[in-house]
């Protein structure tokens, strides 16, 4: 009796643990150590560790729509479920030899990861991480997103092809949907899914894709920025999928260049440039707000500006810490969080006065991810 | 000893209950008996009740952000905060004698209440429900809105006020920011807390505030609609809350007439109007789509339909069952959920296929509510 009893207690000990909702958590990626923090906005707090990742020394993630579970993109190839509630990790595998990040389905059944060695994608079924489809490519793939309808959107930097894949069916429909342009680096969907942007490192421009079209023609523009200044060493390529969409522009990062870009969202004609700091690497809308934060490559990455996105004007310059890797957004813009990887901190700032609220230590911290990352578009 | 280990174990056992992520959960209300069904998106199904809210005949609830305690706002003035893990009411208040809608600060501190009876609004602190300010109104309080910032936005039927509520500091700082017009009869914010957007009834039209500026000068659109027909009678008041935003416009349903009258976000013009089924009641857009899908008032609410806002045409006219009185999308738009009033059902419908894919027992269906609204805002 008292072993059952005592069994009894060890089965249930466990859901102590698991009292718990998701909605305010967080994982910061420790790039360093292969490990995870569990954080809680609400409490300004780390709450827990998950180790055992492998290689995040260029890692992302996203989140199944329950808020529980977190798929952890590694620059190892390696693919990781993570249980945020028991804070372990449930699935692994090594799926090839060098990745740069994924996206889930809209319904959450199906991970997708986009792979350097060898180029293309796998899918895999989110509750097992079972392969459900090999799509290979003639290179690198890059700035792979998820499309409505359970599909996925991908370029490949060597060729420039743009696909589109459906995987709703028994057997996945693949298509290519145009050549955006010589070695695009990334690419990035509008909130809305309508537009699907590719940014071109081999030659200036960004193509966009209408992805409400069943035909879409590749379109170019910003072809001739900064054609009257001198290109600078690129140190760190601008991330676009965190490209800012507000006032009825794109906020781009000029690659090679310390600027930031306006493009109108209708005509795609460049309307204004912002001077700034240094060459951007994350340009990000603060919800529900005129301002879009910036932060920079190294070695000038020790700042962050603010931009209002009407004037185009710097309205603030911070000095949050060393190594700046990431920003992260309360959904609804209370709060910005940062990592300062050289003083392994994270960083939490109200947006409003722009003060320090809390810090949290972390172990050189570099992505920070919120929960509700589950229930948006494209991320 | 024994009774320790029984006391643990009775400590521990609830907890079983709560071993449950709440990213992919909502509530629908059963305005018949004052109850919550709490329903799981991912498994399309009811997990459990929630009783006691008092008169949910006409009934509204907004999120705290960890996405485990909901606000729910009856129309006999009672404010109920629910556990959506433990299923049960944990605070209530009866704050007023009429009521109709509330909000949640940004920072999922404060929730606000807009009273009929008497007008105005109360403040209260989300967690324990205790009144931190009232701040009363010449009249009827309509579409109250949460604001960036520690703020509410709101507006008088009776008067055409509209007031700007700073709750951040000390002591309430209210102001009053523009005369609407005739009848405010609701108001919704844009997604990015730019434009506050205020319906007349009294009049034709809609007035909108720049909520960016400090000092927002009304501007009155969409004064003309419907001057060459005879408008019929309002049986039931369209709901601004929802109003869909998509392709740089405006989706907004014409009071009295059956007709989704589409505006230019820019410029305010009105570009098309769409003949419909019936009086447009909810307007809602199908996320990372071209699409919204309208519900109509009583005598013809059996019937939804869907509008494509490039064509501006109705694209597809559903029947879903007797008496549809909502629509609640999953937040990327796989899936819509439509509750049936009289037929004691929410129906789960595929957007792509426009198919049903489940039936789930309510009795007499309401609002249905997704715990993904947390971190929205303006709603």
């Amino acid at each position: 009796m008292k072993y059952a009893f005592a069994a009894l207690l060890m089965s249930c000990l466990p859901y102590g643990a698991l009292a718990q909702s998701t909605g305010d958590l967080g994982l910061v990626i420790e790039r360093a150590n292969g490990s995870l923090v569990v954080v809680d906005r609400s409490d300004r707090a780390a709450i827990g560790r998950i180790e055992g990742l492998g290689d995040l020394s260029h890692a992302s993630l996203t989140y199944g729509p329950d808020e529980r579970f977190a798929y952890v993109f590694g620059r190892d190839g390696g693919l990781s479920k993570v249980d945020i509630l028991e804070r372990k990790v449930v699935a692994r595998t090594v799926q090839a030899g060098n990745s740069i990040g994924g996206a889930i389905s809209d319904d959450g059944r199906l991970v997708a990861v986009s792979n350097y060695e060898p180029g293309g994608i796998k899918v895999f079924d989110a509750e097992t991480l079972e392969l459900v489809a090999d799509i290979p490519a003639a290179g690198k793939t890059v700035g792979l997103v998820d499309v409505p309808g359970r599909r996925f959107a991908w370029a490949v930097w060597d060729t420039g092809e743009v696909f589109l894949g459906d995987f709703s069916g028994a057997e996945p429909a693949v298509r290519m949907i145009g050549i955006a342009g010589a070695n695009p680096f990334d690419a990035v969907l509008t909130d809305d899914a309508h537009t699907f942007l590719v940014g071109l490192f081999g030659e200036k421009g960004v193509t966009a894709f209408d992805l409400w079209s069943d035909a879409p023609v590749p379109q170019k523009f910003l072809t001739g920025y900064g054609k009257t200044g001198e290109d600078m060493p690129v140190y760190k390529m601008p991330h676009l999928q965190s490209w800012a969409f507000t006032e009825g522009q794109y906020a781009l990062p000029a690659v090679g260049r310390h600027e930031v870009l306006w493009v109108d969202r209708d005509t795609q004609a460049q309307v204004a440039s912002t001077p700034v700091h240094g060459q951007p690497v994350f340009i990000i809308a603060q919800p529900a707000s005129p301002y879009v934060w910036v932060n920079f490559a190294t070695p000038l990455n020790d700042v962050v500006q603010v931009i209002d996105s009407r004037s185009h004007e710097v309205v603030a310059t911070l000095n949050p810490g060393k190594a700046i890797l990431h920003m992260e957004f309360a959904p609804r813009g209370a709060e910005v969080w940062i990592s300062a990887r050289d003083d392994n901190k994270v960083l939490v700032y109200d947006t409003r006065t722009r003060e320090k609220l809390a810090e949290i230590d972390a172990v050189a911290p570099s992505g920070i991810f919120f929960t509700a990352r589950a229930h948006q578009t494209g991320l």
